[in-house]
């Protein structure tokens, strides 16, 4: 095999064969192959696309490129959540505990994040003690001990996809379904859960801008989830304005603790609920979907899911005071108002640009090596209909950098757009694929 | 400027600007744009094309990334030849003479060949004595005293278009019109000629396989030619069966000789007139295309291009004796002939098998570091329309190895196709643009 020939190939339209695949993934991820030839396969399946079979055969090459995680000693059926990002997404620290408290066993590893505000991790990590490595045996202890451990992904989980994936984020080659379905579902696969339930982000700070090419990716990784045995949920979810009203990596922990206690925005609340309610379905412990969001609302009015969070906390070794006293958390030295400039009902909050102001006040990474202020962020005080007069409150800005903060207030404040009439919010729950 | 944002404005269907074209061949040759992002540009190029600005553009960052040769210490209007390649295409040595015997000054750099024959300069190499490298002022004082001189183009001569295109040739980026243009006219326009006239091969050996895309590919390089200020001239000629009957370096050049001797096959010495032609009219030496043409019969007729190969051969220190010893070349040890399975006719000599066997036999380079053996190649015996016995000698494999010998006969089989009854070779000269 040759790797022009296959480059040429899908240039011209062809449908490359799994052993073509296995051959650029393997070749390219020991460093047989190199970059440029990657890139130029890249920018070809760009246009030319890949079909059904060959975003399997591409996602499996890629899931045996590095480790595949057995966690057959954890007890139950395994269910894995993933988004595929956008601005104030914390569910993952809210849907957790409640799926667990549930009974579903969460056995998840989560990534970091380059962009707008941390990943997962790092959020987690603005608990004070809160480890996110931890050794196999340790992690699934946990699980099978109090139901729930998220840790670190390691680097021995789908290289192929770091390597490809850094490649794809600098020869524009981003923005493809096929790309984008193999680079998740690798990694979902790689992880060693049952079942997987995808939250996908469609609108303003998402991949997907718009509905119809959502549903095509969420239909796709639901096909290859399946394929591999894996029962594969999607739900697709508007991401036009931020979710909830904290960006940043302590706010959004904050955040999450809140809606545990059921004092949550009414949106994450929600998607909190419906997330939650198809974990608990897929892993077995309810008979219907309905059942499963009736369990997961149950579980924070009982106070079962917060319970749940207590017992994840310390079993990582943070401290669990945090849940009742949040000056435990990292604290910001710095907060910059931003205040509506005439009255009117907030039509628009640009999530990709409040996302960009979060980065620039020190919440995210703009490269692997950047480091995170795990206090800065942005709290929304207007979200979308929301009334408003002029000088009122819009949204603040925290951080430890006064500079950084006065820049993001500038950034925040072009996020927002007023109108004289009262815009209903999009509806959050847009379709479910796969239920 | 970010070379990511010009691949996405590319792969999106931009026109790129002047600024941005420079900023990629500047950044590329220097090796700060790395070659993943310069694959990617390439490939999103291949899809969606340029305009002819941009292909200006890119061919004048091209010409400027390295020497651009003066020849103005040379007397009259300079005129250069390009070929697209082809197989059997030794008319350069042939046209040369015929021009500079017409009183055009010959002034000219080519190219060594990867693939099925050298190149020009590879095959002048086959004459004993003869050098392809000399100083500026020796090349330039012997084009004033006879007229002509052929040298190796230097790695001086745009340097982006080498590192360009050796990054096509295993990215699956050659056969773009862009692309191509910019690296034949960069070279061109770079090597100080007053005008240009080219050879658009079409057909199965060359790139263009079909007259559409020759066209278009003539008319481009026209256009960018003259928005240089050069007049050029394109010529779309027949590739689709082999030039000649010889196909190899000290083949060739024999085959040259005998041609400017007048006694060179029809379809070599038709096309030699036509291009020797056109040359004279665009170096100002007839008033018409007409009267160039029959300056140029006059030059084979009366000797005087004969004797102009003999001086451009003494000049450059080869021996002229070989003009009427060919036992002089390099000789091959090994002959392998090639008989017909049938009564018939020549259907088809498909001029890319042929280039195949050539380059098997070793009259080629697969990697720039191979040795080419001078009197390795291909003689035709019969060509397109001939009439053919079984048994009787379709052609002969020439070398110095008997198994690339014994192989390149079974490659040259499969090139012949024998029918019952007789067609007509194709037009030879297919279209003239620019005149």
């Amino acid at each position: 095999m040759n790797m022009n020939d296959i480059i040429i190939k899908k240039r011209d339209g062809g449908v490359l064969s799994k052993e073509e695949i296995q051959y650029f993934v393997t070749g390219y991820t020991k460093g047989e192959i190199p970059d440029y030839q990657a890139s130029a396969l890249l920018m070809a399946i760009y246009f030319k696309g890949m079909d059904k079979e060959e975003t399997y055969a591409l996602t499996t090459a890629m899931r045996d490129s590095g480790d595949i995680v057995d966690l057959s000693a954890i007890k139950g059926v395994k269910v894995d959540k993933h988004s595929t990002g956008g601005v104030g997404d914390k569910t993952t620290l809210i849907v957790g505990p409640m799926a667990a408290a549930c009974g579903v066993p969460i056995a998840k590893m989560s990534g970091r994040g380059l962009g707008f505000t941390g990943g997962t991790v790092d959020k987690m990590e603005s608990i004070p003690g809160f480890k996110t490595t931890l050794e196999e045996q340790e992690f699934m202890d946990l699980v099978n001990k109090n139901g729930i451990s998220v840790i670190g992904q390691t680097g021995s989980i789908a290289p192929a996809d770091k390597k490809i994936y850094a490649l794809r984020d600098v020869t524009g080659t981003v923005e493809n379904l096929s790309l984008i379905t193999s680079s998740v579902m690798s990694k979902k696969l790689a992880s060693g859960s049952d079942a997987i339930v995808l939250d996908v982000k469609c609108g303003d700070g998402a991949f997907m801008e718009n509905l119809e090419e959502a549903r095509q990716l969420g239909q796709l990784m639901v096909e290859i989830g399946n394929s591999d045995g894996k029962r594969t949920i999607a739900v697709i979810t508007d991401m036009d304005q931020p979710l909830g009203r904290a960006v940043g990596n302590s706010l959004e922990v904050i955040e999450a603790i809140e809606t545990l206690k059921g004092n949550g925005p009414a949106d994450i609340t929600r998607l909190s609920e419906t997330l939650a309610g198809i974990m608990v379905y897929a892993g077995g412990k309810a008979d219907s979907p309905e059942q499963g969001h009736e369990m997961a609302k149950e579980s924070l009015r009982n106070g079962s899911a917060l319970e749940k969070m207590r017992l994840f906390i310390q079993g990582q070794g943070g401290d669990p005071a945090i849940l009742e006293d949040t000056t435990l958390f990292p604290q910001h030295t710095f907060a910059v108002e931003v205040t509506s400039p005439s009255d009117g009902f907030i039509e628009k909050i640009r999530a990709r640009q409040v996302g960009v102001a979060s980065q620039h006040a020190g919440a995210g990474r703009a490269t692997k090596d950047d480091v995170i202020d795990m206090a800065a962020g942005i709290y929304l005080n207007k979200k979308v209909g929301d009334a408003v007069l002029e000088g009122e409150l819009l949204a603040t800005v925290y951080g430890n950098d006064e500079a950084k903060a006065a820049a993001a207030a500038k950034d925040l404040e072009a996020a927002y757009e007023i109108s004289d009439t009262k815009t209903e919010p999009r509806p959050l729950i847009k379709e479910i694929i796969g239920l």
